[in-house]
Order: C-alpha cells, then structure tokens, then sequence
C-alpha cells in the first residue's frame, strides 16, 4: 500500500517516520520543493526502515510518482510569516500553493484519498474540493482531531482516565472557533459534566498548538501522529470515529464549507458523517465557526 | 512484573499465551491440579516465548508460587457437569474450590490484584472479596466485559463502525440477567439508538457464551482477551474503562452482591467506579440481576 | 489478505488465535471435519480480534472456501495412536488423509503457498509436492524450525543472548535424525563452539516435542509460533531465513525427498535455498536424516 | 523506567519519539541548553503519546532531573562548523561540552546506563569512562551500529535477504577507520562472501552518513532508531547483540580506547564483550582504527 507525502518539512517527515515504523504503509513517496533534501530524508528513513520487522520502500519523487498511492497526505506549505502566529496568516500563501499542486495530484492519482494538514486546514480542505473535484468522501482535513487530543490528554491528567476512553470532541473550526461538544462528552458511559475547570482545560487545550509554535519554532509530533492516524484507518480499513474537516452538507444549517464533525475512516475514505445532537449554544459556535472560515475563504484571491 | 493463572484450563492457557505475545508481563506462573500437565504448558509457552522480542519466563507452580505477583487470574473450575449449560450449574462446585484456593492465595500474595473469571463469575467475585479480605479495588470479576464485546462486534457489523469506537454497555450480570445500556450507549459523540434490530443482535450476544459452548464445548479466545486487557491495563497502569464485576455499593439503591457497572482499571486495580445515568427500565434491570445473583448467593451452603 | 487453515485442532487454533492477534492475515477460513466446531471456533476468535486494532474475518467453511488464498496451512491429523509417541506412526494415516484433503485445495486454490504442518511433517510435505503439482518454491513444512527455537531458547538461558541473536540451525529431520549444524553455528560474528555442554542441550531439545506431548497430550504454542511466523513472512514479504522442510535438490548428494534446510521466505513461498558449508559429520547426518524419511516414504501404500 | 536526554536536537528528539511511540521507557526528561524550546518539545510529544495504549509522561528538565534514571542518553552537540564535514571537527567543542555536563550526569544519576550519541561518538565514550568513573559495562556508543545496518539494508537490497537476517557486522571507529568483518559474515547459517561488489556497498554505508548529512544537512531517523535499539534492550533486558563502541580490554591487542565491537546488552548495560575470530587483514583494520581514535583522544586539551 502506498502513501505519497507532499511536503517533507517538519510534521510531513514526523508523519513518514510514524509510517515507516509501523509498516502498514509499504511504500513512502515524499515530495518537496528541494528534491535533494527529500533524498536525504527518504535515505535517512531507508536505513530507520531496516531496524524493522516489516520492510519498506522509501524514496524521493515528484508529484507524478503518487500515481498508484493510496493516500495522498498534503503537508506543503509557505512559510509562516515571522512573528504573525495565526494559521490564518497563511491562507493566501498556501491557498496559491494548493492551486499549483492540487490539480497535479487529481490527474495522477484520480482515485486517491486526500488528507489535508497545511493551514489553515478548513480553508484548504475545502479549496481541496473545488480544486480537485473529488467526491467528499475522499477529501479530508485533520481538523480538530489533534485539538481534540490535547483536550482529552488535559482531561486525563486531571480525572486519571485514559484519554481514548475520554469521548470528548473538540469541533467546528481548527483555530479560534473551536468548541467542546460538551453536551455529548462520555466517559465509560458516565456523562463528563461541564465544569470550568473542563471548560478551562479546553481553552488551554485550543491555545496549545500556538504555545508549542511560540516555544520550539514548530509543532509536530501531535499532528504527525493525528495524520498517521488517519491514514493507517484508511490503509486498515478500520472505521474508526474520528473529528475531521470535512465538507459540511447542512447539518445545522450550514452548507458549503469545511469544518470538523465526528466521522467514521476506513478504506473509502470518510465512509459516514457523523451528527452529535448538539446543544443550542454549540450548534451556535458550530455555524459561528463556519462563518469564520467562510469569511477566509471568501477573502481569498 | 509477575502475574499467576491460577487454573491453566482452556480459559487460563489462552490467558497465558495472550500474555506471553505481549511481553507485558515478565514472569508467568501457572498452577494447576495436574502439575505435570502444568509443567507440559509452561515448556510448550517457554519455547513460544522465544519468538518474541521480549523475554518471558513462564514456569508451572504451587499457590505459594504466587508470593509477589501483581495480579493473580482465577481461572480454576471444576468440570462444567455434562448437559447443564448454565454457569449456575457450576456455583456449589466453584464456590467450594474458591474457599480451598483463596485463603491461601491471599496469604501468600496480599497485595496482588485479583481478577476472577472462573464462573458463576459475579458469584464467586462476592466470595472472593469474603475470602481474602482483600478490599474491592483489588477484587474483579472479566464480567460483562465479554459480553459488551460480543455486543459490539454485532453492532459493527451492523453499522460498519470499529467495535472500539462502539461506546456500549453490557452490563449486570454475566448471564441471564445482562442488560445494555443503552440509553447513554454513544458513537463519535453520536446516540447509538434503541431500536428492536439492535435489542435483536444484544439477544444473540447474551447467548453467545452458550452458543459458542454448544457448538465447540468451551469458550476461551474473547474471554483469555478479556482477561489479558485488564491485566494488562493493571500492569500498564492504563487507566481503561471497562465494564468489570466489582462490588455494588449503593449504585441504584443495590448493596452487597457483585456486578457489572463500568470502572476505570489501573495499577492500584479498580481505581474508580463508574455510575452511568441510566434509564428507570435500565435501573430495575439492574437491580433484578442483583437479586438474581443474590439468590445464588444465598443458596450457596 | 486470506489465509486458510485446514484442520483447526490443537495445533491449528493456537495457529489462528496468532493470525487473528497480528491483523497481518484479514480473513482467516477454519476447514474441519466437524463444521460445527469449527463455527464456534470461528464465532470465538470473531469475538476476540474485536479487542484488538485491527478487523480480521474469520469464518468457517469447506476446503472449497480457501479460494483466493495467499497461504494455506495444512493442521489436519488423524489422532495420534495411543501409546505410540513417534511421529513416524501417524505416517500412514496422514498421508491418506491427505490424498483426500490436497489435490481438493490444489483446485481451488492453484496459486496458493502450502505451509504442512501436520506429521510426520518431512514425509508429507514431499507427499504434498506430489499430491498437488506445485513447485517446491510453493510447498513448505514447519520442519526444524520448532526445534531450532527450543535448542536456541536452551542456548539462550546458559549464554545468556536472546534466541533471535543465538544463530544456530537445528537441520535435518523434524524427527530422531534432526542434527545441529554446529560448525556454521554463530551469534554476534562469534563462534558458537561445539562443546558437551551444548550438545546435550541439542539432545534435549531433540526430545522437547515428545516431553511437551507426554505430560500435556499436545504440543501447540511453539508449532503455532512457527507456522504463523512462516505464514507472516509470507504475507508480508519479509525475506526472512528460516530452517524449514523443503524438497532438497542435490545438496550435499540428497535428492528427491524434504528435510529442513535453511531457506529464505517472501511472498513467492521458498524465495531461495541456502547452503551452509556444513562438516564432514554433519554432511553424513544430513545424508542419514535423508535416508531415514525416505524409508518411511517408501513404506507408505 | 525513566530514561533522560540530554540533547534534544534533531537526533535526541527522534530517539524521545521512537520511545514515546513504544512505551517502554514510561517517563521520558528532556535536558536542553535552551530550556524554553525543551518545554515545547515535552508538551508536543505529551499530545503524541495521548494516542498511543501506555501512557508515558514526557517532561524538560535540568540536568539533575535526571535522578533515578535507567538509561542517561547524550546527544548534546555544539553546532557542526559549515563546511567542514568530518565528525572529528567537533571533537574539541564536544569534549569540553561533555567536561561540563558529564560530570553533573554521574552526581545524580550514579547507577545510569550512559548511551553516547554525539560525535565523534568512539572519542567521548572514551572520555566519558574518565570523567564519570563509570566501569565499562555501563558506558557504551551508538557506535557502528548505525553504520551496520546502513550496510545491512544495502546487502538486503542486492541479495533480497531481510537486514535483520544478514548477520553481517561493521566494525571499528564510527568514521573513516571502520570496516566490514566480512570473514565472519553469515545468512542463514550461509557465509556471506567478500565479493568486490559487496566491498563496495561496504564503502557506500560508510559514506552514507555524512551522504544524508549533506543532503539534508543532519542525520536523525536511523541514529534515532539505533540509540532507542540499545535503550530499549537494556530496559526489558533482551540480551541483543549488537555493535557497540565500548572500551577495548586487549581484544587484538587494543587496549584504553573505545571501538565498536559486538556486544551483549542487558539491564545491566555492555553484559558480554563477544570476540569474533577475524582474519589477519581485519585484525589490522581494528587496530589501525584504534590508532585512529587514539590520535584524536590524544589530541585533545
Ligand atoms: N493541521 C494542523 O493541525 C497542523 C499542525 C501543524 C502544522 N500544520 C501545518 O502544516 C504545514 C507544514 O508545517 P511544517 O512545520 O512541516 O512546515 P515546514 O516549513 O517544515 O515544511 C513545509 C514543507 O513544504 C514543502 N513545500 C513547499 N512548497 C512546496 C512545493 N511546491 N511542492 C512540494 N513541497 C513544497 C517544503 O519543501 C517543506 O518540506 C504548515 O502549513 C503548518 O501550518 C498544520
Ligand atoms: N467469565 C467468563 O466470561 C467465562 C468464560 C469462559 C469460561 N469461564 C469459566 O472459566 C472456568 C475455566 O474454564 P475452562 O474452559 O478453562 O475449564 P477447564 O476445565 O479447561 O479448566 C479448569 C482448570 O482448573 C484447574 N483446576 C481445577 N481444580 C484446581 C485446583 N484445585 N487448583 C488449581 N487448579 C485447578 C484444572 O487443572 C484446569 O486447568 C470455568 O469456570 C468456566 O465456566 C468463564
Ligand atoms: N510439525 C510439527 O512440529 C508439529 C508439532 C505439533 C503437532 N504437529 C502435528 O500437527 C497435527 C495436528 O495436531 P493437533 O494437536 O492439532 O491435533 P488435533 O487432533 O487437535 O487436530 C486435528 C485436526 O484435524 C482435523 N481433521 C481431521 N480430519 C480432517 C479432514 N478430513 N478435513 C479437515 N480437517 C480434518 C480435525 O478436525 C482436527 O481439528 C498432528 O499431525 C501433529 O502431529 C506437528
Ligand atoms: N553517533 C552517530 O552515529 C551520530 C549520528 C548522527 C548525529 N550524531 C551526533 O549527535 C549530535 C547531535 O546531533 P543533532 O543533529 O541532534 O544536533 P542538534 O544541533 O540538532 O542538537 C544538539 C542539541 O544539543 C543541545 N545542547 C547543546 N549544549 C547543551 C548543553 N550545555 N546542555 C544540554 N544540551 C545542550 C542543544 O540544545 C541541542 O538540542 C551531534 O554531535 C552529531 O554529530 C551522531
């Protein structure tokens, strides 16, 4: 099974790595705009490939070697602009990008599933779409899964539960407009009532990826392994739930824009949208949300 | 870290040799009735064990053996007497082995975990906590846990949706008197509804056990799984929730007996216990399971 | 990627509950000669691989069902005789056992791998060659591999180095005639030398499989651990070097009958037959082991 | 079992991955010279390890948090000077690095394993035996082992045998001075011969370090891979045998100088120095290297 990694930067090789140690994946293409670089790296992760008990191909290659790949992960990106600190910062840097690769990637893989990282990721999610012209199913942004993570591990410390039995689900935007869907949080069956403690360890949880930004210059490793996640329920056909970005289809009300909902991943790519009964406060912050990333997405040149 | 089957039946070997895959556990003991037989499997895991990356010393034993283990399994049983096919059938029997082997498991191992599976298992999990004067977050019985998966892996044939993403619940007791909760049973942050196809296939997996038993005259890989998650959520410190028979103190007006509710499982064994909000229908169900294994109880000489 | 395994017994459920617990193999087919065992064994191990990450199918069917399998593993027996603890009695049986079961998976499944695992195993591994017309890259037996890893699991508790690092091939026969290729034996580019010592662990290991039967009845982990890392190596093309029974082409003037060597194993089956340079006296005991099966051979009807 | 890194760089951080991803080291301290950045990398990596089963507790430190460590790993490095490319240019910076923090490292964490990462690696794991009084068996270098596998995968890919399986070792100083024993090389109980074409697979893996290193301007993912091999085998105490730069006791006549060699390791660091038979030319080889290394100690403030 094969998985084309466009953007070996920092959170696009943490996803290769996180790939080659596992072995699901059976052969690794990563695409950079420096293809010497990316031959180091694919080297690099040949030799780390050798420790282990399944073998896999690793190489450099340009856009037309995705042919044939399962997946097709989307890391690419400009750089962000010093000082800025707001995924929104990129939109138009990275939303050009898309447009230069994007239609590359549909011609040689028509059939591949598409998995956004680059930021702002609702907003390119949905450029993704148009660009591309595939179904829904088979175009998804990571979203607030990695929010959701953060918030989940928060929780644990604070309540000694692991954090995947800790069903909370941060949605709507990945960014400001994030919110807990609180009302639905479960765990072992016992509700996870709304308490200011929680609701302080979600703000937290939503600043994080800005304090770890601020603190090492990057993050990586949270997202890279949110993205692995992803495609090895792909790869495995596993149908695992999960909150993506994802082409919204009027569930409250809001159509036409990419934001996170919980949804089940397997070989088809998102094979079910999930539709938590939200309160009436956060069915507010969802279409707040998609107004949000509506006003980015029209601001696009 | 040391863990002892007491009873390397069907059930304790499949146990056994979960554990020795893992290698979480490092030293394995198994106690039987028949040491040679014991000594036979102990060789047979041994060579197994060489396989894997990690380590494990298994060996064949006495109940002094278990002196220093951190969980002691019971997996001991007298034979199922042949045309009965109720686990009740086996209390009398079981509960006089119990009062033979846990006395003296508790003197030479009191601080370990115990994790009952020998049946009527909710049963002999109220014994236990007589027995050994063990408090009840170190006594539990594999329980509903069974139950809930055979549950869940209808429900996801079903729906299409990984059992580990299934939030239901079996719970009360493992037999006749199970019930699911599913008034707080969730998916993705998504109700799982109740309706008469679902009601269908918790009906199957209830008679499961006995199916399984009719068609093959035991059942031992989902209840060797069983066992080997929590022992090693117990040695890992994992922190799981998992539907468990622990003592019911209060929950639903119910005191005194041993039941399946959902707990959180670590290295100090039971570390939380679990009170879903159930419905009315739901809470008699439960109390009624308590009456019924009351009954057994009390009917034990 | 489907794997089926005919005869679920002992030896072959241990086989099927490894399969079932890796998720390398998806869909694994139990053929029996009781349907109905081989249900609950089935309706088991799909309860069981609901714990685990990654789905896995399991069914029961006919041999008719191992259509479109990769691998097929052969642990179908007639019991073993009373009293009798040799391999070698059940040849007779086995082998007319087998002119029913493998020219009916030589239709159905025409390209499959065929890993022989019931005894005596080198006499119907060579019969399974001529039963199905496959060449021998195609037809293999666990051979010595379940004693090399006992012999080195013996080497490891005196050396103290890990089994896997402890390179010594136990080769020849899986049988009386199964030798120690002492002279080509290696761990850490260091000799391992030929010492009294070493030898009697040789002799034990010999004589494990007899002592596991004699005080259990069976031996089923360490064959199963064999057979299921075969079958790995072939599903994921893993180029692993093993001992195993294959059909010996010259080597050392044998011709015409299998004994175990080591090969390398991939997902073509035998991708490749090695030949250590063994000593004069391991020549001969090749040579011995040789005669020996080709006389129970010829003894059958 | 706590492990701390001193250094988490490009290389360091790969290494606190690969554990977290793992869960054999449960709580993981990172020491930096800039503490800010180590706090950003423990939180991202505190977000990664919520997806994974066992939980493990990642946190930036001072020096000191190293107490009561297993394993001590150093990667600490002053910067590599642009355009220089040879490892020995970082000898003196690193030396007097190493005085500073090497010395603090043995105060608190008296009974660590120390696992030498930074380069040139042969250099300061003789250093770090003087500075710490550690005795040999606790002090070892990633060594060759990097380069072995780098070796190994080449040969994988010309003779389609799994790296794991090709038993082939490189030996001596990590840098210019190392060498294949090729007169001990073995597959399968097969020699692996010293062909021309081998040789020069063997003067490509010795070159690939500092290939990648200028491709990609460091090398992180096998050095990762190779620190977390040695860590991992002394916390479940494996008894691996790998190559390892120890301190050289009159093997071949080299004495006060640390080279790599295979070796045993265990919970208790180096437990077993092997000492394979190489020819005459070899011989030379190992002993020219320890010249080699020697040179440069001496060389030294
Ligand atoms: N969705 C999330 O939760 C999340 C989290 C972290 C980072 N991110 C985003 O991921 C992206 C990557 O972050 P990073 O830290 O890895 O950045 P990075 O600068 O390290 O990597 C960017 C990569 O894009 C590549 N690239 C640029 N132009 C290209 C082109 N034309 N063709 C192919 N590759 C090209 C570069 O070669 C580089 O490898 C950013 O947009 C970042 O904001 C998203
Ligand atoms: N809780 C569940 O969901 C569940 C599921 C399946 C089986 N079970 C129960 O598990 C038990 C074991 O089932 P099995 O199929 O393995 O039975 P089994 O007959 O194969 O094994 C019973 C084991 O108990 C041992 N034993 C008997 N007396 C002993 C003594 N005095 N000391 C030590 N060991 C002794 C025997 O040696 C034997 O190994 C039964 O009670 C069965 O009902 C429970
Ligand atoms: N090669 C080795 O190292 C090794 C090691 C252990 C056992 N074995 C051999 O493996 C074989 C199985 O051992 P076991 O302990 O599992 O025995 P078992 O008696 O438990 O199992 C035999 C199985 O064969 C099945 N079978 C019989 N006739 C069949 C038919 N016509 N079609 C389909 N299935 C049929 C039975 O249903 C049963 O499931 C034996 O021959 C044994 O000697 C080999
Ligand atoms: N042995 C091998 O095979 C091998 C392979 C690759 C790299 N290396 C070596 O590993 C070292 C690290 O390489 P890198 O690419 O990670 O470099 P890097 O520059 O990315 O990291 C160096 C790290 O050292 C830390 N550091 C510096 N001074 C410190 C101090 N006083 N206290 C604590 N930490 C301090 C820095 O904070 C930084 O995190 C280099 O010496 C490199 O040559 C060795």
């Amino acid at each position: 099974m094969k998985v084309t990694i466009v953007g070996p930067g920092k959170v696009g090789m943490v996803l290769a790595y996180s790939l080659v140690l596992r072995g699901v994946a059976r052969e690794v293409v990563l695409v950079g705009s420096n293809r010497e670089k990316a031959e180091g790296e694919a080297l690099d992760l040949t030799h780390a490939q050798a420790f282990q008990q399944i073998p896999v191909k690793v190489r450099a290659g340009e856009i037309e070697d995705a042919a044939g790949s399962e997946v097709v992960a989307v890391c690419a990106s400009v750089p962000m602009p010093a000082g800025l600190l707001t995924r929104n910062a990129l939109a138009q840097g990275n939303a050009d990008l898309m447009k230069e690769l994007l239609p590359r990637i549909a011609k040689v893989a028509p059939n591949c599933k598409l998995v956004m990282v680059t930021n702002p990721v609702d907003v390119l999610t949905w450029q993704a779409l148009q660009l591309t012209g595939f179904p829904r199913e088979r175009v998804m942004g990571t979203g607030t899964l990695v929010d959701s993570i953060r918030f989940r591990e928060l929780l644990s410390e604070m309540l000694a539960i692991h954090p995947d039995d800790l069903r909370a689900y941060i949605l709507g935007e990945h960014g400001e407009h994030q919110f807990p869907a609180m009302s639905v949080a479960q765990s072992g069956g016992e509700r996870i009532d709304d308490t200011p403690e929680r609701r302080a360890l979600c703000e937290r949880a939503k600043h994080f990826g800005m304090e770890v930004f601020r603190k090492k210059g990057n993050t990586c490793y949270a997202i890279g392994q949110s993205a692995a996640y992803i495609i090895e329920a792909i790869l495995l056909d596993e149908k695992r739930t999960v909150p993506l970005s994802v082409l919204v289809d009027g569930y409250l009300g809001v159509t036409d824009v990419c934001l996170s909902l919980p949804v089940v991943v397997g070989k088809k790519g998102v094979e079910r949208f999930l539709h938590p009964d939200l309160n009436a406060v956060e069915a507010e912050q969802f279409r707040e949300a998609a107004r949000a990333v509506r006003k980015v997405i029209d601001g696009l040149e």
